[in-house]
């Protein structure tokens, strides 16, 4: 969740209408509410115990529900997505687990042309893409999906978060075709002197030098990847 | 040692002669080897355990030992630098553990007032600095300190290392006063695609873009320790 909050106040321009896999916790709804431009958060979380537990033992982070722009969808978000109309969103924020068991087809090939299906010409989508210290092998097949799928822009950006196994983790950052995206220069940046609302107060962690820093990689990720994107 | 050896890959300028306090395992030896610019390698290694063992079950990490103008001295370095004459050094790398216990002196004025008085004008110190996660307490003490010794540049940098509590480390870079160190735009730096030297293939991590990337904070040590610049 932690990630997924870093990788949602991050989208590079304005946004009205995201969509959000995943994140019944309600961490990343309340960083994407911090956007102002944003007009309808659909959330869409399998588990609803996830939503009562969050409510009941974490509202700080819960909180994320009380913006009156979200619309909560329990159920599998695979068959949501299927149904949506094309071209619905704006933004995409994949909120998964690892690619093992239930969440595997959240990084296959028919999930991210779904993903696409259901986004604007030019439209973003953020996914998990778990640990250059641990995962090679998956961050490789991942980014040749993505580079099949999503022809706009196709980027893998990291941070630390010290919980994950390794402390770090990574994100899929990638647009549709359409009106160029440039993820690592953002239209509209959140910097820490900026709250954005009053009530809430500034983010801890993530700024503008941040946000550019994690697309910069080690060497030998950057082989890697940049390999599969020829 | 595996901090340090980003450290001692990402000196900014021709170096002639350094001074490496710790580090007996041999690992930032063999980073610092890499410059062909070296002249020579002074290491003060308190405990000549960790060398042996380092040889006999890390002949990767000790290769350091191979060059030949590593020149080892195994005692107290507190002690040694003491009794270095002033402006000896070009670089100064101190490979210390934390501030607990023995090592809580090498994080103290006197100790950055020696390595001070150790280096040439506009010589440059590396010295582990802990964690944002975990010891901002600690490394605002140390900022405040290498603020009042270090007249030219103060710096604080980071970077992952898995295994570290937390999952990050980070260092302070700062110079002596005299010539100007740009910390951030090395004048030598050292790429992937560079090897430096052809029997030991090029570097797995440490880049160009790393490099800046490590000067990038996050808002909440950002704040703190530019508080503490000032």
């Amino acid at each position: 969740m932690r990630t997924q909050r870093v990788a949602a106040a991050s989208f590079p321009c304005h946004q009205k209408r995201c969509w959000l896999f995943g994140g019944g916790d309600g961490g990343v709804l309340h960083e994407v509410s911090r956007h102002s431009s944003v007009e309808q958060i659909d959330i869409c979380e399998i588990d609803k115990m996830v939503i009562d537990v969050s409510k009941q033992f974490f509202p700080n982070v819960a909180i994320g529900y009380e913006d009156p722009r979200v619309k909560l969808h329990v159920g599998d978000g695979v068959a949501f997505l299927k149904n949506v109309p094309e071209g619905t969103y704006d933004a995409v924020i994949v909120d998964s687990s690892d690619p093992i068991g239930p969440a595997q087809e959240l990084f296959e090939k028919p999930f991210f042309e779904s993903v696409a299906r259901a986004l604007r010409p030019g439209g973003v989508v953020c996914t998990q893409a778990e640990s250059i210290r641990l995962h090679m092998h998956i961050i490789e097949d991942i980014v040749g999906n993505c580079c099949q799928i999503f022809k706009g822009s196709v980027n893998y950006a990291w941070t630390t978060v010290p919980t994950y196994p390794s402390g770090v983790i990574g994100f899929m950052v990638c647009s549709t075709e359409g009106p160029a995206v440039d993820f690592e220069n953002p239209i509209n940046p959140i910097d820490a002197d900026d709250s954005h609302t009053k009530t809430r107060g500034p983010l801890k962690f993530y700024n503008s030098e941040i946000h550019s820093a994690s697309f910069c990689l080690p060497s030998f990720p950057k082989r890697v990847i940049e390999s599969k994107g020829k």
